[in-house]
């Protein structure tokens, strides 16, 4: 357990077992209506479409998530939103969760259902009804975290990241940079005089109570926007994990078009932090020119015949390139 | 990287960064033919049952392998084959995997090619046409890795830990204590002077070549057994995770039954590692008495009224007992 995360104490898991902490852990976590949940050795999941999309992810103490920064509820949250966002961004309603988890012996079991609470609630918030039907619970010196998540279709075509065609208008759901901004303000203020992150300095310096900060560690995705989008005609979809920019690019080159901002947007609308900033998980769509935009989705470019850049604002290219988890992560200062 | 693993150099995932990593990596998983790959934000699968069963387990260096005993390959392999075997202890074939994997960034790539080899290969020997449709590449201070697998049910109900009926047939496919006398080989033979594990002291003693060493390594769950159990009729079954006798305890309290082993199978037939080793990862079932058993199913046993044992043997109470990841690993020593 991280030094800076002392305020949970109590008995550990290695104090109480498996079985005793997966007993508290579970009560905590959302139910749902599986045909069948945890205890046996497999959940079972309607999917009435007849298929079903799937997504997972891993969430990892230093490169994903510091306890300096984030709550075992945040990291709940954070687990089950991020998922929950890849697969509204097929056009699919979520359908259940399964959770792989390892954590220290001396963890304490209070920071397990702390988490527990945090994927109800992100669950309760973002997509109520959806279950977590099994999991899996594990020992290890790095506190781990892997989600899985599924959707069903609802009879129609799953939107990919490649369908975009020209002419379309280019729509993102979500908010854009909130993450970024919060993330950013915990790199500079939520530190020691090393450099470490530092609850401490983090409450010291008011960031704690800073929106953005609490975007970051809670981002909030329009969940109901994917499947609605799917159903007024999106061309393509993906999720805004990395930064508009990024996942314009993925969406441009996976559809070989080239994507065009509207020069409108330049300035407050569309700054460089909602451009580049990650971590926000909206939505980027495309939709037939004449689309009535649904929910929360709002113009913000157009689809053009495939040029030398992926994206263009003004008609300048826009780097689409990223952050990647490998080659910029320092292990030893994360 | 473990220090006993040298054997594998060139350049590291740190090196490479994610996207040269995930393409030699996805190259090499089998691809199985999903409505949609990996590539999107989601994957997509049949469920032409209408339902489908989910099952996840996450693997940590340490507790759950290690690499002075273990290559890339056995992991990959064992990580695919345990999963494989909950989906089929439900009755369901499987449909499909999900692989999150977190590697320390000094890790060769050469180490996560061999990890994919070792997922293709188990499941081309033991479910042949079930593809990796997704994933997720992390980093991590330790070696995890995190396989969600799918099944399909093929119009019939799961078949259940709480379904044995007084009067059915006790049976079991699969092995019985071998990957446990592997596993005591190592721990006896394939450590160095202050008991860490050791590569080696592995290859020295000869443990190395020892085919229950292989099972401990590369588990061969009878996956086809499964679903042939639920079409023959089974009343309950579980796979064989942690020893015939703690698993026999989960499905005798499910099902409020007392379950009786044949007195004549004392001795070499169902000796103590046999009853209390895992790892095996074979089916634990019960049939209608008049049931010819199916596959590699042999009758052990019948199914009682309830007593106030879970098992017995001969009229004598057998534990039921057993390993907690939590109680018992020691992460210092492990």
């Amino acid at each position: 357990m991280d030094a800076t995360y002392d305020a949970w104490a109590g008995p550990t898991v290695g104090d109480l077992g498996e079985l005793v902490v997966l007993d508290r852990i579970v009560r905590r976590l959302p139910a749902g209506s599986p045909l069948l949940g945890p205890g046996d050795d497999c959940g079972v999941v309607a999917a009435p479409d007849g298929r079903f999309v799937v997504t997972t992810d891993m969430m990892v103490h230093g490169p994903d998530f510091r306890w300096a920064w984030s709550s075992p509820e945040d990291v709940g949250w954070k687990a089950a939103a991020t998922n929950l966002s890849d697969v509204c961004a097929m056009g699919a309603v979520p359908s259940g969760l399964v959770i792989a988890l390892a954590a220290p012996q001396d963890t304490p079991v209070a920071v397990l259902e702390s988490f527990a609470d945090g994927v109800r609630l992100a669950v309760d918030a973002l997509s109520p009804g959806c279950g977590v039907v099994g999991g899996d619970l594990s020992t290890s010196a790095t506190f781990t975290v892997s989600v899985t998540a599924f959707g069903d279709l609802l009879g129609h075509d799953p939107v990919l990241r490649s369908g975009a065609r020209v002419g379309d208008v280019l729509a993102v759901s979500g908010e854009l940079g909130r993450a970024a901004r919060g993330l950013t303000r915990l790199f500079h203020e939520g530190v020691d005089a090393a450099g470490e992150p530092s609850r401490a300095a983090t409450l010291a310096s008011g960031a704690d109570a800073d929106p953005d900060v609490a975007r970051q560690r809670r981002p909030v995705p329009p969940i109901a926007d994917g499947p609605l989008a799917a159903t007024t005609g999106a061309t393509a979809m993906l999720d805004l994990s990395d930064g508009l920019a990024i996942d314009a690019g993925r969406l441009a080159r996976a559809s070989g078009v080239t994507l065009s901002l509207e020069a409108a947007l330049d300035g407050a609308v569309l700054d460089e932090v909602a451009l580049h900033g990650g971590e926000d998980h909206g939505l980027l769509a495309t939709f037939p020119p004449d689309t009535a935009l649904p929910g929360g989705f709002r113009r913000i470019g157009v689809v053009l015949d495939r040029g030398d850049a992926d994206l263009v604002r003004g008609g300048v290219a826009v780097p689409t390139t990223g952050w990647d988890p490998y080659a910029d992560w320092d292990g030893a200062a994360g």
